[in-house]
């Protein structure tokens, strides 16, 4: 039987626009953002082919956890991040479908 | 007679997301793009009531103005900001209004 534990992450309501620019605005965190943009159910993060160390990866997913763009759940042990497009177009709309419409 | 000089920004098509996204991720940062979202003929910054140093306002304002968010234009003594909203919408649709919607 496998069991699926959220990770910690700020609430609908607790989250703010500043954390998510800072969090959305760095090149590696924007590739991570646009490949979750792809798969609504989630991606197993550590299987994205980035060009960072698994460390530095690890940090740019729990920056836009703590953010509130991603959520992410573990099942056994891999962690599926996605992201969290409901909550982000209710508070800001607009603002994630215009920066993945960005061409640089 | 006076002139109008407008100070150095990037042109549309240099302009990056993620400087915009790291330009705008800053509390005061996003107070002056507020005000500047209500005057879309300019505001002379120095005018704005902001809770940080004369050095610090320069400072928030030249990472708008290099990032694209802003232009600057000299008339006189006084420099007058405004939102290059147009270059923005067209740019990332939705970005700006969607950061403008946040309440938090």
């Amino acid at each position: 039987m496998s069991t699926s534990k959220q990770l910690p992450q700020p609430d609908r309501g607790e989250i703010r626009v500043d954390a998510v620019l800072q969090a959305l605005g760095e090149p590696v965190r924007l590739i991570i953002v646009r490949a979750l943009a792809d798969v609504p159910e989630g991606i197993a993060c550590g299987e994205l082919d980035l060009p960072v160390t698994a460390s530095t990866r690890a940090h740019h997913l729990r920056t836009l956890r703590e953010s509130g763009v991603l959520t992410t759940r573990t099942e056994g042990t891999r962690r599926i991040s996605s992201l969290r497009r409901e909550d982000l177009d209710a508070l800001y709309p607009g603002l994630l479908d215009g920066v993945l419409a960005a061409e640089q």
